[in-house]
Formats: structure tokens, C-alpha cells, sequence
């Protein structure tokens, strides 16, 4: 199993106390994406056409190096918060849901209100 | 209007791509919680009776000084996750489920579905 298909879900941590390793691993997706640079990457890719983007697809938002964009896609990809797919020359970002799903989740406040999807 | 009450709502970065300025108010939170010690923290006060705790009821489930919990606390008050209110002696501690709902919605996969919330 790789790194990035660690169990992150189910149970809210509104409901009961986290443990000590499972905190490790939900804050380790969180820290990747409390970043503000790798937050927008993130929506771009979601975005985007098709749902995946290349790093020729998302310099243009940013006034950041090809390498620093990189830099941060690799932080992304590293949490499981997103895979990269090489065809050709470059390399297709598309996001994982299943990361992001089991994160939003784990935020539900224990008044038990829905999150809205619309 | 303080810091906290910041506009994180609505639509998930799944759908479009965020601003420059969203993505910054967002990560704060992701920021904040992306933390393994902040995020236990968070969970232990959501689940504790009453949905509100005090460092008195928090310092035993890590070993960490007083003051290290307290400066973590401060970390996820500043950003809008838990608020607190002296009573006597103590400060006691209680989730901000606006925030949390604000930035789980975000997060929702653009596929639409819902959040488990069981």
C-alpha cells in the first residue's frame, strides 16, 4: 500500500477523540493544502477541463516558476490529494476525491447538519 | 467584523478556481488543523461533554506543557476554529462549527456526492 492510500476515513473528530496516528496522517493532507498557492492549485486542476491539468495549464495563474508550481504539486501529489499521469511530455494532474472526500468528512460538525453540495 | 468572521462559504474549489484571496482565507483554517497536535486537540473538545473543554481537561492526553497546549489553542482560535470564554479560573474552548462546515463544503468532489455525515 502506498503512502498515499492510508486510511484517512470515517469517523468525524467531532464525534470522538482522535487518536495520536490518525491525526498524523488527516493533518498531513490538511498541511498540504493550507498553503494558499497549493489551495488554488488544487481548484484549478478540480477545474479544469476534463478535471486534470498540466503544469502548462497552470503557470499562467500564478506569478510563480515552472519549478515552484512543481514544487507544490509534488507536495500535493506526496499527500494524496491529487495523482499525476505522464503522457508525452508532460504530466496530467487530476485530483483524488476519495482524500478529499475522507478529509471533509472528518470536519462535520456533530450537530450532524449535512454539508451543502449545491 | 473580527478576523475570524472572515467569509470562508461557499462554493467548493472543486467547481471553479479560487481567487488569489479566498484561497488565502481557506488555508488559514487548512493551516491551522494541519497540525497533529491542533487536530487532536479540535477533536477532543468537539467530543467533549458538553461540546466544550478547558486545558485542564485537555493536558492529560499528551504529553506537552501546559503553555505548548495553550499556544496551540491560541493557533486555532486566531483562526476561527474554536472560540473561548473565561468562567472563573479557565478559559473553556468550543468548536466554531460555521468555520468547520465553511471549509468542509470546499472541499466536496465536484463528482457531487455528498458527504457521509454517519
Amino acid at each position: 500500500m502506498s503512502k498515499q492510500d492510508v486510511e484517512l476515513c470515517c469517523s468525524p473528530v467531532m464525534r470522538e477523540p482522535l487518536t495520536a496516528e490518525r491525526s498524523a496522517e488527516l493533518a498531513r493532507v490538511f498541511k498540504a493544502i493550507g498553503e494558499p498557492v497549493r489551495l488554488r492549485l488544487l481548484s484549478l486542476i478540480a477545474s479544469h477541463a476534463g478535471g486534470e491539468a498540466c503544469v502548462c495549464d497552470l503557470t499562467g495563474a500564478f506569478e510563480l516558476s515552472g519549478p515552484t508550481i512543481s514544487h507544490h504539486l509534488k507536495v500535493l501529489r506526496e499527500a494524496g490529494v491529487i495523482e499525476g499521469e505522464r503522457r508525452g511530455t508532460w504530466i496530467y494532474y487530476r485530483v483524488r476525491p476519495e482524500t478529499l472526500r475522507a478529509v471533509s468528512s472528518v470536519l462535520v460538525p456533530a450537530d450532524g447538519a449535512e454539508v451543502a453540495t449545491a
